[in-house]
């Protein structure tokens, strides 16, 4: 057990999915019953009847675009935490949060709100532990995110947050913290502007990185400092999505979410191993997600992890699923795409390419089909022009044709 | 009960003094016992005969210098903590801050570890209440104060910290905190620029500022607009030392300090209304400061507030107390006159004055005596020599003679 932040993490695989399909079951029944905009979103839907990941796919997803419109209507959380939360008089809410956007989220006196602790404990960090938290503390949660994670593990944390560098270096001297919490590029300037300073910082031991890519140049550059340093995957509204336990060997789930890989824009399951939108149900009783579709495209990695958690694992961050394009002055969203899928079930998936052709823009979606009905592309052209707004070709391809990289716009123009 | 934050507040004047006479003889006490530091400073002390204001004057000085002198010396504390938190694997250290100096400080899991909630609910902070605290929490413990302050209350923070002025008022307009932690003078520029923007801000009903003085146009100015301003004077250090309960009705000193107003430099308690050094031991048995020269100067308020309270009150924050001079090329320090004293028992207080005469600095040490003996002002001239190794002149006045404005060093050149 020393091994494992709990004893989740080694649940067996089987088991692990149907009591996390139980507590999705029972969040939904908690999300109808205390989130009023879930109440409402949610009409007809019976909890019991959620018994399979298929039961699951079928709930709406809430982007994380929705939460900025539904803020703005139902301010402040648009009706998505749980009732009792939205009077402040009831003391729960420790803190509220302002992201761009402007998005707001909010934590409350629930120990380790983030689950974020599970990530640090993969990580190295114990009780005792002097943790330098380098993450903001200002309006983002992202500081207060990597202290109850440390609290709820038993560590100290110097709160020294961006910016003032000389100071930090100053203080990883004096204070000798031997783990970090952070991005990797702002480690890697604490570590060289000690080394211009000739700063001892050598007690420095362990780092657990987020909020941007970890390139492996960056970790080659620690580990060969006596850092070792892993990643996690988490955002300001979900808290902890996943987390590596072994340097390049795929981020874990965390335990206390369900997540799905879908089509961008849309919300059906992608096979495994196919890229697509990461969408996730978090457990928390406080704030109540469901589906919420993050934006960021990942792919589910195969086989278990060599640490013995048996947890399905995440390639981790692939890019984003906005793929927004702008075509002969009209925006385009993948979720325009699905809407035309929609609309033709025997198109099984399709790819919207958009390149420059005799100084105009072209627009053609690539279809994967088992139909050979002529009238087909011409129907699906009269959907793309309904939808889109703007003219399209069709293109019908045999099933598996297209690329799984989760891209459901491509830009592909090259202007001479 | 429901308009003080216990029921110390109250409490008849010479029980709380003698509650508090007792309080610092059992933290003496346990410092001697857990903190190397102070069991080596106060060799041959007895905490039971601590048992009046005289013995507590008794005991030595513990300078904000000799703080950084004395972690320089012994990392990270200068063995001034109890000891079981110098080993971190206990996992009691919630927090490690660094301020200018350096000078390191800390805060354990101890709930309202700053007692900063009696200053919020004074300035009328309540359960339900949403503070916006404009406290940095980078590096300092300022952000954290208002924090542990606001969550015993059970009142939500919004960590705004510092900078991000545009950010910060859209998040006053949407999330509507209807309280305010900060400086004054930031309070000032976030509604200044409200107003440029058009942002409705008018939620803001409270605020509680620290940091720096609360000019008397500024409180005016936010009183006209709808915001009840109270100050609270608090260091990294030791946590809440005094607050206002009424506006310019002085600032009430907390329950659980020792408060002193000493001669600044030395250590022994000037008369009420006179102006000199806080001095404060706090009962914080993490971090038991005993006698600690803050280095501001301040003076008794005579009587008691109107709001009920019946602890003493001090005039606020009059100055520092650092009144270093450099003198013919050497420094001089207000310990170093304190030391001229103690050499010469006949002087009950003394002010050294520094001009420009005939192009060169004059230094000359007014002391009040009734000694006539004329070989007295020689003697006294050659302890100046001795102990600042600078020549200066002395002048005997009768006792009463000198301002008594906390100033010990009076640098009064004026060059042509």
């Amino acid at each position: 057990m020393a091994d494992y932040y709990d004893a989740l993490e080694t649940r067996d695989p089987e088991r692990r999915q149907s009591e996390l399909i139980e507590a999705v079951a029972a969040q939904v029944r908690h999300a109808i019953k205390h989130a009023p905009a879930c109440t409402e979103m949610l009409t007809g839907v019976d909890p019991r009847d959620i018994t399979s990941p298929d039961a699951i796919a079928a709930l709406p997803v809430t982007r994380k675009s929705d939460l900025a419109r539904r803020q703005k209507a139902a301010p402040p959380f648009g009706g998505l935490t749980a009732h009792d939360l939205t009077a402040p008089a009831t003391g729960h809410i420790k803190y509220l949060f302002a992201s761009p956007g402007p998005i707001y989220e909010l934590a409350t006196h629930r120990e380790n709100y983030w689950r974020f602790a599970r990530a640090l404990f993969a990580a190295g960090f114990r009780r005792g532990d002097v943790a330098h938290n380098a993450f903001s503390y200002h309006l983002t949660p992202a500081g207060a995110m990597g202290d109850s994670g440390c609290h709820a593990l038993g560590c100290a944390v110097i709160p020294a947050g961006v910016g003032q560098t000389d100071q930090q270096v100053a203080t990883l001297q004096d204070l000798k913290p031997n783990a970090y919490i952070g991005t990797p590029s702002f480690l890697k300037i604490l570590l060289e502007r000690a080394d211009q300073l000739g700063a001892d910082v050598s007690a420095l031991r362990k780092a657990a990185v987020s909020g941007e890519a970890l390139p492996p140049a960056i970790r080659r550059t620690l580990s060969a400092r006596g850092i070792a340093t892993l990643q996690s995957y988490a955002t300001a509204d979900l808290g902890l999505i996943a987390y590596e336990s072994i340097a390049d060997d795929g981020l874990i789930i965390d335990e206390e979410v369900y997540l799905e890989i879908v089509r961008p824009g849309g919300g059906q399951p992608v096979a495994d191993g196919e890229v697509g939108e990461v969408v996730v149900t978090t457990l928390n009783p406080d704030y109540p997600l469901l589906r919420f579709a993050t934006g960021d495209l990942s792919a589910i990695r195969s086989g278990l992890s060599a640490c013995g958690r048996t947890n399905r694992r995440i390639k981790g961050w692939m890019g984003r699923a906005d793929q927004t394009a702008k075509v002969r002055g009209m925006f385009i969203h993948p979720a325009q795409i699905e809407q035309v899928l929609q609309r033709h079930d025997e198109v099984t998936r399709a790819r919207l390419v958009i390149d420059w052709v005799d100084e105009s823009d072209r627009m053609t979606l690539k279809c994967e089909s088992l139909s050979t009905d002529p009238a087909l592309p011409s129907a699906i052209a009269t959907s793309i022009r309904d939808l889109c707004k703007v003219r399209g070709e069709v293109q019908l391809l045999a099933p598996g044709s297209l690329p799984k990289d989760g891209i459901v716009i491509e830009d592909a123009r090259e202007y001479e």
